[in-house]
Order: C-alpha cells, then structure tokens, then sequence
C-alpha cells in the first residue's frame, strides 16, 4: 500500500462535466494548500449523481489525508454532496437548529416561504463541525472518517475563496502540521523569467530544508511562493522575513510586492499616496492602459485624462504632435511617443504623462518596425524618458504586455527607480547573489 | 455493472496539480465532444506520475467509450504519458520514421541539435494512430483498447484545440455514431437570460427527439448550442439549419451571430464591410470601450480617435460639453451622454460618435443615480439615442457590461435595427411563439 497522497480535491456539479464555465476551485485550492506546504495528489471531478460521488469520495477517504470537496452543498434537488457524504461514511443526517434559524429568517426578511428544499442546507452528518458562510446561504462542514481529514464547502468561487481562507486553512494548520508550523507568502515579480528567478534563488530552498519556494506565471508577472516551516509560530515568522527580505534584497526592483495585489492596484495606491496624477496618451495600447488605471475604485483622485490616438491626425490635433516629427521618423518612434507623452500631461496638467506607440499586430509590421515593436514615452517635471521594446507575443497579449510595462514606469517613476531600457519586459539585469 | 460513460478526460501534470495554471483544457473538451452527443463522465488530473498515470488510464479504459488523455507528450523527463500509456495497455513502443524525421528536420532547420529526449516524440504504442500536430512537436495518437477509444493529445491550448477539431472530433464521429449522424452549432446571444432562453426554445427539443439544445453563459453574452442527429449528414444538415432558423426568428436580434466569433469581432466586420468609422467618449468605461474596439486587427479602420474624460473639465475641454449642462444635470446624465456622444463625433469626423458616463462603482452612486447607474448615448447622420441603465453588478462587470451594451449599440444601429431602452442589459422583450 503506497502512502496516503496528503490532497485530493474533488469538484461536484454536471456544468463542469459540460464545459459550461472553466473550474478554477481546483487551482485555487491546490495552490492555497501547498501554502501549508501539503501536495495535491489527484484532481477528480463528477457529475451531480449519488454513485459517482459516493464512489469517489470513499476512494479520496482511502487515498488522502485531506479531501476538499466543492459543489453540491445549494437548494435544489441536483445538490446531495450532503447526504451522499453521510451515506458513503455511514452516518446519520442531524439538521442544525442554529442554522435551521438562520435560513428561515433569511427567508422572512425577503418575504419569501421557504420551503423544505431550503431546509435541507441545514442536515449536516453527524460529528460535523460547521463552517459558516457569511456571505451565502450554504454553510460548509468538516468531518474526520477513516484517518481522513473532509472539508465540504460550496461551488461559488467567492463563498468557496473566503471559507478556505478563514474557515479552512487554520483548521488544516491546526491539525496537521504537528509540531511544525508553516508561514508562506506570494512575492509578485515582473521583469524575470522564471527560470532565472530560479537560478537567482533556488539556494534558498536548498540550504534549508524548511523552505520552499514554488513559482508560478500570471502573464505577464511571475509570483514566487515562500513557505518557511518551523517548530513554532515564532520562528516560523522570523524565518518567513529573513527569507523575503533576503529575496527583495537580490531582485530588487523585480518585486513588485507582497501579498495578492495586482500591479495596477499597487501603482494606484501609490498614486493616491504620494499624490501624484496621470494623463495617458495611447496608440496601440487602443485604451486598455487607461481602462487598467481606471479599473480600480477612486481612480478619478489620480487619472485625469486619457486619450486614444489611433490616427496621425489625432495625433497632431489632440496632443500638439508636430506633423514633421511622425513624417520624418514614423508614428511608432522614440520622437513621436515622446511629444505624445509630453502633450498629453500639458493638456491635462497631470504630473505624469505617458504614451504608448506601437505595432501590436498581425498585421502592419515591417523591417525596421517588426510586429511587437513598443515605444513608450513619460513625461513629468524632471524630464522625459522613452525606450523602445521588441515584443514577441500575439496582439493580445503584446497589448497587455506594453500595459503592464506603462504601468511599471509609474511605479518606478514615483518610487524613484530607474527605469530600464531595451531588454526590460524580457528580463531585468538579475540580481547578484551574495559571492 | 453499471453501462459505459460516454467521456472520461484525464489530464496529466505536477503544474495543474499545484494550481500553477487552471486546467482549462477539461472544460474545451467535454464542450466538444457535447456538440458530437457525447457526455463526459469524469474529470480527473494526475501527477506526472507514472503510477498514477497507469493507475487512471486503466480505470478509464474500463469505464469509458472515449478516453481523452490531454499533457505529457513533450520532450522532457517529466513527459511519460506515452511510455505509461503503452504499459498500461500491454503494448510495445514503436518507433516511428517519419515522425522522427520529421523532428531531425526540425533541429536541423533551427541548427541545434537532437537529443534522445527528442527522439522519444517518435515513440508510440504499437497500432497507434498518429495525429499530426502541425504547430507543435509533439504529434498526437490514437488506440482502441478494450473497448475503449483513445485519445492521446498534447497539453498546450492551442495545439490541443486545433488538434480536438481537425483530428479528434472527426474520428470520434466516425466511429461512433454508428448509423446517426450529429451536425452542431453554437450561436451567441446578449440580452436574454438563460431560463428565458430555455422557456422560449425548450419546445423544439421536447417536440423532436433528434435535436438537443444546451445553454452556456460567457459573461454578458449566452451561448446556445444546437446539436441534430439524423441517419444521414443531409438530413442532420437540413434539421440543423431549419432548428437554427426558428431559433433566429424567435429571437430576433438577441442572436448575435452563429460560431465562436465575439461580439467585438462581429462588430468589426460589419463597420469595415459598411464603410463605418467610429469615434468613442468614455467616462465610466473608461478606455475599456475603445480597448475592446481596437482589439482586433485593422482595427485602424473604423476606429477613428477614443477619449477618456474622466473630469468635467475634459469633458467641456475636449468635447464641447456645455458646462452649464454638467451643472444642471450632472455628469451621469442623458443630457451629458448625449452631448459627449455628438461631441466625439464632430470633432473626429467618424460616422458614429459613442458616450458612456455613469456610476461603476463600488463608491459614488447617491439616491438619485445608485452604483449602476449608466448612460450611453450614439450620434450618427440620422440623430442622437441616449438610454439610462440600471446595471447591478460588482465595478469590473458593471463597466464589462457597459462595454458588451455600446458594442450592441453599434451592432444594431449599423444594421438599422432599434436599441431598446432601460430593460435591455438584462432583458429584451421576449421573442414569440407561434400560436
């Protein structure tokens, strides 16, 4: 008998089955685990059908330490995670007056009867502990069958995300990690590969046992994770901080931060901080700079103004561009994103100007400027910088891409930082380890 | 013992199994072989383990007709798929010269040389079907095995996705329809719910038992897709295009289009192949109308100039809004949306100006105008359309759905059809049936 895998995850529900949405749970809880440094050993999902579900959940008993199982836990007729996880462990169903309470009184402040369908999101089997829900009307459970340790915990990615973080994990640590506690974090990176993120810092891991770092892509940034495990909290802790200090120290820059912020948050945040405002000037980039700028709450205290200059007439119209400029070296050049960055922060009177000018592609590429040819432009009262890049993607993603670095001048710019030139959105100089 | 599932699909990888990436290959496959009448049993993912690996297949083998194996065809250590696959099955590895040849030319042609590793993209079990793989190295295979048909297929989306449709899907179809031909399509639709899509066009499925039609969401938009099955391809044909032609006349303009077209490259086409230009004012969206409309390639013919004004100021600065017009109404506003529509239009010369302002949220909505609130408003030759929406979605989604609504403006006014009023994000007055 091989021994136990420490995860299996399963998912319950026939859209899956159908291709209907994309189950990123499964992902989603894999990742948060191995955060408590535990391995998921199989991925298996089943259709809304009590002996497929019973079939798989007796084989995950067997088989892993924890199962995590989604799905099924709703109202309606097609949801009997429940009851076919009382009859495959052999327990009886109690119905919970505590949330039997709840439920009913969601009902009467809706005016609405509820009927016996919704009582049933209030039978538990027996030895279940309760998860609450703030945030749905499908409470989770927990139980222990077999030396397996069960969570249940419904299909809705949000109710799913926050009963796994606050209900889920603490209890797995609790119980699991014996005399070894685990501390992790995610380090957001752009501007480094990931394998030479992993030759930057894969000593890390091997000088100590217990740490571990994982990476994983979420284009265009790489995030590293960071578990440092100890025999207590402690010490845990202080390991966790000497490990990311250590790795901010030899990336630099690199790390955009700690913790799941995307970077647009990041350099809003940073905006609203320091009070810094921004006006966009945009060609290839066709609005989605300003559109990333404005996606986040409050982003009027910062963007002022964007400007989508798809035309050479715009160009010289709206943004003062000289018309000999774009006709001497081309509207994707160094000149032309330079006089659009600087057009756009005098028109708005912002702090920060910034344009793109590009050839994003398939088509209108040539020799000189190849498809994936990006110049970017910033202006503020220090000056103006402008690099070109050659990127190598798609147009999707060679849009998102020259985004992503626009923003990145931002944070580096009101932070003080240098900001690269050519090589920049392939890789950044690597940081230097310790001789 | 039970009959036979249809599908299962196995994918095999550390990464998918440590959450580094959401295995949307699953859902695309099980999506598939619906539109072939075939419905998907089981998902599981496994460990590029070899066990592991042998252990699932074998388990598929007996319980599926159709196994679909996705991941570890590569060249690396870790790529053991086809190894385990051949054990499993009781087959030898058969080296193929072709292939082979194939891989030689490959390095050759790129002056690096081919390593052993390679050369094992060569092996296949014994009585394997290869499936060529004309964008990547790895070619897929085919193998019947104890009653089950197999597929084995490389991990990368795109090499997957082309294989599924060019070599999968067909073989599939000829093996086991047996004598019923399946013909299938999928049509887009916005506007209408999915239980309001059901109740109109339930009937043609209940009424024919040879027609199926399922339904799938792609946020704002949902799909429909038809299947029909009929002894012969001609009949299938002709039953497909008549259900499809009834499904159009019910819902009218609801139906976007037929395939996997978005709306944004719907809405392409149609202003190149009219000869339309478009300009665009954005508030609340902000750069994300443009963003979406500059998506697509050429895009630089018929998107003339995008503006993002986010303050009053550039509204009346660059737009020729009447302050005074702010002041009395707002700037969420009929008045203001208007304004900025013939605004953006007059200053580009476009034949389309288009205005979004309004309240995205999470913050700033008041009594009058709550979060949601939208306003979009088009100028053309023909005059000014300016409604008031009332969306109820989270920020991200509220200005998605903003961008999906301005789209379908354009869509329907370049095809002279009317742009319903307040109802319409969430539902168009319902197609009707015939008496």
């Amino acid at each position: 008998m091989s021994p136990r895998d420490d995860v299996w995850v399963l998912t319950v529900g026939d859209e899956l089955l159908r291709g209907e949405i994309v189950d990123s749970n499964k992902a989603f809880l894999s990742e948060r685990l191995l955060r408590l440094d535990l391995e998921t050993g199989r991925h298996v999902t089943v259709p809304d059908d009590a002996g497929a579900i019973e079939e798989v959940m007796r084989e995950a008993v067997g088989r892993a330490r924890v199962v995590l199982v989604s799905g099924g836990l709703g109202p309606t007729r097609d949801d009997i995670t429940t009851e076919v996880a009382a009859r495959a462990l052999g327990r009886k169903l109690v119905r919970d007056v505590e949330v039997l309470e709840g439920i009913q009184g969601f009902f009467r402040s809706v005016g609405r009867e509820m009927t016996e369908n919704n009582a049933k999101q209030a039978d538990f089997p027996e030895g279940a502990e309760i998860l609450p829900n703030p945030i749905g009307t499908a409470p989770g459970f927990m139980l222990e069958a077999e030396g397996a340790l069960l969570f249940f915990m419904p299909g809705v990615p949000r109710e799913l995300y926050r009963m796994v973080d606050e209900q889920v994990l603490p209890r797995i640590a609790a119980r699991l990690s014996g005399d070894r506690l685990v501390r992790s974090t995610i380090l957001r990176t752009f501007g480094m590969g990931e394998s030479t993120l992993d030759r930057e810092l894969s000593d890390l891991a091997r000088d100590d046992p217990d740490v571990t770092l994982g990476f994983r892509t979420q284009f265009p940034d790489n995030l590293v994770r960071v578990v440092a495990r100890a025999p207590s909290e402690e010490v845990a802790t202080a390991k966790l901080v000497a490990v990311v200090e250590e790795i901010r120290r030899r990336l630099g820059p690199t790390v955009l931060g700690e913790g799941e912020r995307t970077l647009a948050e990041i350099v809003a945040e940073l905006l609203l901080e320091k009070g810094k405002t921004v006006a966009v000037a945009e060609s290839c980039t066709g609005g989605l700079l300003t559109g990333a700028l404005t996606d986040i709450p409050g982003s009027s205290g910062y963007l002022l103004e964007g400007v989508v200059t798809y035309s050479n007439a715009s160009k010289v119209r709206d943004l003062g561009v000289p018309p000999e400029l774009i006709e001497r070296h081309g509207a994707v050049s160094e000149e032309v994103a330079a006089a659009m960055a600087k057009g756009v922060r005098d028109r708005s009177g912002a702090n920060l100007g910034l344009a793109t000018t590009g050839v994003a592609g398939p088509g209108g590429g040539s020799e000189e400027k190849p498809v994936g040819t990006v110049v970017i432009g910033l202006s503020d009262a220090e000056g103006t910088v402008v690099h070109r890049y050659q990127l190598m993607r798609d147009r999707t993603r060679n849009r998102e891409l020259a985004v992503h670095v626009a923003l990145e001048w931002i944070r580096r710019r009101v932070l003080g930082i240098e900001i690269p030139g050519e090589t920049f959105p392939r890789a950044t100089p690597a940081g230097r380890r310790p001789a």
